[in-house]
């Protein structure tokens, strides 16, 4: 079934249900980092969120809506992590439990996170069990409620204030037309940020951003159709390694997105490593992925000013320092 | 000649000239760092500033004030470097020269940003040099004014904006008595911060924090009197190494904040560790200095809530390497 979907409306409700609790992060520019693209440079690091990535808005926004009598049964969720975190933090500060679903592989800093938070793990096979089978069946033994990572539209509407936020912060520093890149797994953020740009600064324009071989998203904006990858491990950017667009974000994504851009793993290390010097912001290499394909992929981007969105630092020590062997 | 008094009226004339240009860091926490501190800590991440540390707000509010011709002949600075960068890139964007005199011990990557963010680069010695006598004799030289780093009203003022961004945002998280934790060289961050919240926020009191063997202003506060360090170097926190409290800060600090907190510098590189690891922040040793107070000194502080003043993240590869080491 397709979800109904997400209006401008429903994106500045979340807006004003995350109100008291959001971090608003600041737009960071580097003269460094300009000089290595070629053109002017704005991150929006949504590493800084609460749980470390822009999740924790899709999450708090879908569990605020609850009916509190639904919302009181607990709440459930399947993640490769980031998601895990937004979710088992919204949860706890609602006071309500939650059960999540995750991949075994699954980098320990987000499982022992995502614990920590408040939540019960339950750990998959990526490669041989179905997440979505695993979360329905968890939801319907004990009344949980399921919050899917992109394909429910009061997530899409949560990520989309991130968007509201690029919007304003852009016009204030003068910035009318850009590409925004933006992290693409699902397309959960990259979808609800295009609506929020779409209402509030139509100059600018989304371009999803994936790890080669893990391109689904480009690929099917290409083909016109839900396009799948053919494998789900491989890349070090475990945050944005999905099946497939979701359905939710795929129309959306094919009416506002311009072309998606593909980029090798090394170039996210070296993202990460010029985060770290320039920035003074700490991003796994998914949430780097964007960064990357500005400061090291211009020929991809057009216009004076390019915005990347750094989606979240939820790294391990060892995979930072191998970031870190990057630096000139 | 001791420099004139700055009031809140000045901090109030620099937050006006440096709205167009500052970043508003946000006010960071997560609850892994509150579990570890047994209270509530709040974090100003000044990191994220401009060139990586407060100081860009002190540089920029000196060199805004000038008056244009005598600014046109350019700008001297002398610093252990985030002073350095902070007038380099202040002056750069003004469109004037500036001259940083820097102690060639300092760090490597401090030194190279100093020069590619446009300034010329004198070092000295530290050990066997007199850096006010370097930087008196260049500016009379060439007809540069100098910018001191924490002896001057028109620093103090600019340092003092990061206190009344600090007061509003202790308002809207409910904030109304608290620590505030501030790393502490010359005094310019620590003093102007206090006058700030003497007028915004009464209910913080300011509290410095040094590395041990260099915790002049802790023993200058105990004394009365302004004592001096007996070295200039062996601590690993090169930002807050300084002779001696400064003048200008010396009287302000007595009279508003509370007593110093001495800090090993052990403790710098596990606060650099937990700031990776929950707030995705990158700090320098004596940018960590006030977390690490605030986490495992807990019993050195008062109340529910702590703020600690994380003040710069100017780090070589192989110093951030070692703090990550630290994790557990």
């Amino acid at each position: 079934m397709t979800p109904s979907p997400v209006s401008i409306d429903d994106i500045r409700a979340a807006n004003e249900r995350l109100a008291p609790v959001v971090r608003r992060t600041p737009l960071l520019s580097s003269p460094f980092l300009d000089e290595i693209a070629g053109r002017r440079v704005l991150v929006k690091p949504e590493c800084l969120q609460h749980t470390g990535s822009f999740k924790f808005r899709g999450a708090w926004s879908a569990i605020s809506a609850l009916d509190p009598e639904v919302r009181a049964k607990g709440i459930i969720a399947f993640s490769s992590g980031n998601h895990a975190q937004g979710v088992a933090h919204a949860a706890a500060r609602h006071g309500v439990p939650s059960v999540i679903v995750m991949p075994e592989d699954a980098p320990a800093l987000k499982i022992a996170n995502t614990r920590a938070l408040g939540a019960e793990v339950v750990l998959y096979d990526r490669e041989n069990e179905d997440r979505d089978e695993i979360g329905a069946r968890l939801a319907s033994e004990r009344g949980l409620t399921l919050i899917k990572p992109f394909d429910e539209p009061l997530v899409v509407a949560g990520q989309g204030t991130c968007g509201l936020e690029i919007a304003a912060q852009a016009a204030e520093a003068g910035v009318e037309t850009a590409d925004v890149l933006v992290c693409c797994g699902g397309g959960g953020l990259t979808s609800g940020i295009a609506l929020a740009l779409e209402a509030d600064a139509p100059g600018l324009r989304v371009r999803p951003v994936e790890p080669v071989g893990f391109d689904d998203v480009t690929r099917s904006l290409e083909s016109g159709r839900i396009e799948r990858n053919p494998r789900m491990s491989g890349s070090i950017c475990d945050a944005i390694v999905t099946p497939a667009p979701g359905v939710l974000p795929f129309p959306i994504m094919q009416r506002l997105c311009g072309p998606g851009v593909v980029v090798p793993d090394e170039l996210c290390l070296r993202a990460m490593a010029a985060a770290f010097t320039r920035l003074k912001i700490v991003l796994e290499p998914g949430g780097a992925i964007a960064l990357a394909a500005a400061l090291y992929m211009p020929e991809t981007v057009e216009g004076d000013t390019v915005i990347a969105v750094a989606s979240g630092g939820n790294v391990d020590v060892p995979m930072f320092t191998k970031a870190l062997e990057t630096t000139p």
